[in-house]
Parts: C-alpha cells; structure tokens; sequence
C-alpha cells in the first residue's frame, strides 16, 4: 500500500455517532504518524430532514441534502463516500446519482459480514425508517437468509436516548435486553443495523456473533480507500 | 439561544486529537436530538507540512496549506473556524489572511482559562514547534504570569507515541510524571498544550488545576457558534 484516497464522510446522523465512526478511521488507519494516516472530510450536518418522518410519508425527504452534501465533499477533494447512518441509506441512489465518487454502502458491508458468520437467521437491530425500507430484509434476503426484526418500540427510544447523550447502564442494559431477545427467537447473528447502537453495545454483550454496522462500513472503506 | 453558526474544523493533525474534538463538540452541544446540534465540516488533513520541521527552518510553512483548507471549509458554509492543534497556531495568521470567517484562537482560550485558575506560574506540556513560536509564553507573559515550559525530550517522544495510538499505562504514566515534575518546579496550574496531551492526560493525574487546551478551545467555539 503506498497511500489513501480521500475520505467523505456524509454525517450527522447523529453527530456521535459520526465522531465514533471518524475516530474508529483514526484508529483502523494504523499509522505510526500523521502523515500515514488517510485525509477525512467531514460534513456533520444535522439537518439532515428525518429519516423516520420521511419514510413515514410525514416529512420531505432526505435525499436532496444528501446529494448536496456528496457534491460539496466530493468538491473539496473527496474520492470515497461514506454514510454512518443506516436508515439514510434508504436515499444512498440520490448521493451515487449526485457525486462520482466511489460511494460505499454500509448495508452491503455489513450484510457481507453477517453472512461471513455462517448463521441462516440474523436479527437485525434497527429503528423504523431502516425497517420499512426493507435495507437489510432485500439483501438478506436474496442470500438466502432468514431475519428476525427488533421491535421498533423498544429501540427507537433507546436510539432517542442516545441521541440525547444518554449512555447510562439503564440504556446499555435495555439494547442487551432487545438482542437476547433475537437470540431467543433463534437468531445466530445480530447486525447492529444503527449507528447509534454499538455506542451502548458490544460483542460482550450479545451471546451469537455481533455485526456492528458501522466497524463494517469502516473495514470496506479503508479497503476502498486503499491505494 | 435559538440555533448555531456552522463550524469548520482544520484538523487531522494529528487524526485522533481531531476526533477527539469533534466527539467533545458533539457533547457539549448538550442537545436532545439531532436538529439541536451545531452543523460541523471537517477537513482532518494529516498532510499538513510538520510543524516542528517547519519551526526548525527544515520543513516548508504549513501557512499555505492551513489557509486553503480554510478556504475550502470556508466555501462549504464554515462560519466559525478552529484548529485543534496548538503547534500549527504559529500559522494562525495564514488562516485568518485567508478567510472571512470567524477563527476562534486554541491559544487564547486556553490562556484565559490559565488566568482564571489564580495561580501565577503556569506549566507547559507541549511540543517543541509550539515552545521555539513562544504561543504561551508571550501572551502568558502579557498576562504577567511566569512559564515553566515541559521538557521536549521527554513530551516529544509520548506525543509520537500517542499519534501511533499508543495510549497505555506506561504513556499515561510518564505525561503525568512530567506533570508532577512541572508542579514540583513551581507550577500552580497545568496547560495541556497539545491536543495529544489530553488523550492520555486527566484532572486526576494533575495535583493542581489542569487546564485542557482542547476543552477550552471547545468551550469558546461553542460560544462564538451560539445564535
């Protein structure tokens, strides 16, 4: 490897959850110094309109702001796009139409990791927007995988919590709670499938293989970055 | 308060330490849920020309390339500027030079905070290229306090360390022995003057007040961002 493309990170949503996902680039970079580690662009934009309100046919979508946002990175210099946000990957086609950069997708990352696993059922952690927009169920699906669904009213407040700085056991213990009982539904894997998720979860937590979407995203696009 | 002015970010030296402060923006937004946070561009360019280099005369200026990533962050919607790097503050001028945006000086908000500690002789930590521009010690002298500088032989090699990712015990334990060293001398209060520093470097470690360059370059860019 003699170097790295330039990374664009499409953040925002939320913005903790887009500080995790740079600090986890710092970290997979594996340099020894600065000058070995990529070039990241940023644009943590919370106004991004609502993934849930949106796909609820309550609120406009979210797909011209991403495009913008592609454009305005891939402007400054980017050469590879990146979202840690699942559910905005409902609008991922209006970012590949805007920009030419190389757009990775987070649920094609981790469903690959999910069916590296080797289980046939997999629960997928998620808030509305991602489920009703079948992301996971389409490509797990035509692996041939059977997947088992949180219960959107059980996670969206936890993610709401989250979202508001609340890391506290109560929150850590209730995302624990939810994935054991995917578990016991006879999941063999749980995708972390919102990147507000592995901020209160980990691997110590959940007793079957734990794909966190966002440590997927990550692996795909050093890849990709990769010269 | 009624909203935030878009802050920009000139980062990435080094990659973690601007992770650091964008996760440290994100908290103390102190918001409910994602619309409540301030808009943030990040340009982590971890090619930004070596500061120490540069102030030893053996490296080109890091001006030139400061003043165009604020003028691409600039150009993104960037209405407040900041760079967490205490060193490249020797620069600061290219970047004020270059655009019209609000840049929030690291070194003054720290020497305020210094100033409100009441202590009269103040520690250093920081690296070479930061003491040899004399960023602390003139305003700090300005302010008629007396500077007991850290000794570069011994920060430099656990700032390296620590941009290598390695913050173990053994780092921990010698940036808080030069700490303590700093007191023993005289110190009233601590400057984490490099934004390594704070990385490995708690309140806990310092027996006297520890002022974190970063954290106050967080707090005065949330003042200057609030509408």
């Amino acid at each position: 490897m003699t170097g790295w493309r330039t990374i664009g990170v499409i953040g925002g949503m939320g913005p903790a959850a887009t500080a995790d996902f740079v600090q986890r680039i710092a970290v997979a970079a594996g340099a020894a110094r600065d000058s070995d580690h990529p070039r990241v662009l940023v644009d943590s934009n919370p106004h991004v309109p609502d993934r849930n309100a949106a796909r609820a046919g309550n609120g406009p979508s979210p797909g011209p702001v991403l495009a913008e946002m592609a454009r305005g990175l891939t402007g400054l210099g980017a050469q590879i796009l990146a979202m840690p946000c699942n559910a905005a990957h409902g609008w991922a086609g209006d970012i590949v139409a805007a920009s030419g950069a190389t757009f990775v997708d987070m649920i094609d990352a981790a469903v690959t990791e999910a069916v590296a696993t080797g289980a046939r059922t997999i629960g997928i952690i998620a808030i509305g927007a991602t489920l009703d927009a079948n992301l996971y169920q389409h490509r797990l699906d035509a692996a041939g995988m059977q997947v088992i669904a949180s219960d959107r009213g059980i996670v969206q407040p936890l993610v709401t919590a989250i979202k508001a700085g609340d890391t506290s056991s109560a929150i850590r213990t209730g995302m624990a709670a939810e994935a054991s009982r995917l578990v016991s539904a006879g999941a063999g894997a749980i995708i972390a499938a919102c990147t507000e998720v592995p901020l209160v979860l980990s691997q110590a937590d959940v007793a079957v293989p734990l794909v966190d979407a966002t440590s997927a995203l990550v692996r795909a696009v050093m890849q990709a970055a990769a010269l």
